[in-house]
């Protein structure tokens, strides 16, 4: 191991070991491309689609690797998440696979369908007050009745391992790949990419794409400690975390920089996803595609070293009533 | 070659030969597979997704083995079409590809999506108007002045052969597929795949799915001829065509039977794909899961048998905006 992998909460080596350790349960996703987009853009555009991950975003590599990193003891008791997002579904599909409980803690008014997508996959939701406070509290009480493990959906080395995997599938597959850009919230995905990438192609350049109404980690880059926002505000429901401790210097370090993007572009990319790539995306899954159409980043100087740009596709949940009406209102 | 294959405009040597004529040009498309999907239905189904095909359709491998069996003096005249369709796009694209014109007669009042995508891809627009006599007359106007080759959207053994190709990678893919499941319009498609697949594995279910109101094939195999409809009535758009002389004989020998479904079915197998598969199809893409979820199919006798469905996601092109209607509607 190298000395600058030790700094890390993950490096090249568990993310290998976390990539044969899912391998038997993960969709290893295609990677689309669309000459259409890559006239548009003016680039060769390489789209690695984690929408069709299992549970239908990225997020189950990481629960995955997680559940499966346990000893038989510990996984025996259960998990515990009160994310309520992608996370959630993915660690109740996770533990179901590994037939284990997961105890899913869903503050009060959290979408139906995400609730339901819990559910479906197995998960037992138990209800919250929707403050962070009283989330945390009813986790905390969750793990003491049940002598579970709290999974948190970023900040955990097992979760940015299997996360990183994203990166292991997508290089060996498209080697000229120059370019990553990866979504941004609590950084456990762009920090597994990072660390894989960066160790396998030492050149190559790693993105964060994140919208405007939730620049914490644009304004932790420039301030040079993670800054929390107290309100957020975006359609990219999925891109509101902070930075966590172990996620933060990854993104201080290997982040090479942050495209920050606004709603409308936001949602012209995902309009693009169905219409050109024929992909259903949600806004936080079509930022990466919004990036490389910004201005913001093609008139940044290193846009004319980015020939071959890989783009994670994160994630497909989108409620298609709340999807529509967001097409009509922008 | 063995006799029965003699009898059909197409044959698994001449498909193979296809596949190897449009391999460096056509998108090699990922079969997905979804555990709810499969929960739904009770069965293990694979999707091939041709809706991420170049031109957003299974179109595109037809289109381009007929340009590509052109000799360099046939070739250099030109290809027309008078499908207003994915086969115009597709055959645009091909004949882009290829440096020759493609004339695409396109009656007035044709959706403007539709123009705009023949446009993109380079084909030459020559007006009509709407009904088809005066297609085919604008047509034989354009072979006449230019000398150039009409290729049909169906009914022309290089395009089944084209077509027949979806059939070799599902199945190099996935062996232990037992049926297929094709959206059936004017029989390319089908005809190529059931070529393709009864050669490879005799024992293989072949079913088409025909919206309610173009039912022209399954009359048409209960007549024993083929039939024409007056009017069709159907969201399926794309699915309206009628046999022609040379895909109805594979149709009547090789296609075990057909599946119809109501527009509603296929409103609602359209929506799953969005919101559990993450796959943009249109509605007649999305009849093939319309027709394992429907109650027809499943009383069939031969339901039992069927285990490892393969089903043909035949394209993508649709108006986001006609599409939310339909889902209103419905």
């Amino acid at each position: 191991m190298e000395a600058n992998e030790q700094k890390y909460a993950a490096d090249i080596s568990s993310i290998k070991e976390a990539h044969e350790r899912i391998k038997p349960f993960i969709h290893k996703t295609p990677v689309l491309t669309s000459e259409s987009l890559n006239s548009i853009s003016g680039r060769s555009l390489f789209f690695k689609c984690e929408c069709f991950q299992k549970g239908g975003a990225f997020k189950f590599r990481g629960a995955c690797n997680a559940v499966l990193s346990l000893d038989a003891e510990q996984a025996a008791k259960g998990v515990v998440t009160h994310s309520s997002g992608n996370h959630a579904a993915a660690l109740s599909l996770a533990a179901k696979i590994h037939g284990i409980p997961a105890y899913i803690v869903v503050p009060k008014g959290a979408p139906k369908c995400k609730v339901d997508n819990v559910i479906r996959y197995g998960g037992k939701v138990i209800w919250s007050e929707s403050t962070m406070s009283s989330r945390e509290k009813v986790a905390s009480k969750v793990l003491q009745e049940t002598g579970s493990v709290l999974i948190h959906p970023y900040n955990d080395g097992r979760v940015i391992s299997g996360q990183g995997t994203v990166a292991l599938e997508l290089l060996e597959k498209i080697q000229e790949i120059d370019t990553i850009i990866v979504p941004i919230s609590g950084g456990g995905l762009i920090s597994g990419v990072a660390l894989a990438a960066k160790s396998i192609k030492p050149s190559i350049r790693i993105i964060a794409a994140e919208p405007k109404g939730a620049d914490d980690a644009a304004q932790s880059k420039v301030a040079g400690r993670i800054i929390t926002l107290p309100v957020t505000n975006t359609i990219a429901d999925g891109l509101r975390a902070s930075l966590g401790d172990l996620t933060w210097p990854v993104v201080r370090d290997l982040v090479d920089d942050v495209v920050i993007l606004e709603d409308g572009e936001i949602i012209e990319a995902m309009r693009m996803c169905y219409e050109i790539l024929k992909v259903s995306v949600e806004p936080s899954g079509a930022i990466g595609l919004a990036a490389v159409l910004s201005k913001s980043f093609r008139s940044n100087p290193s846009w004319k070293d980015c020939k071959n740009i890989g783009i994670v596709l994160s994630g497909g949940n989108v409620d298609l009533g709340a999807l529509w009406d967001s097409f009509r209102s922008s």
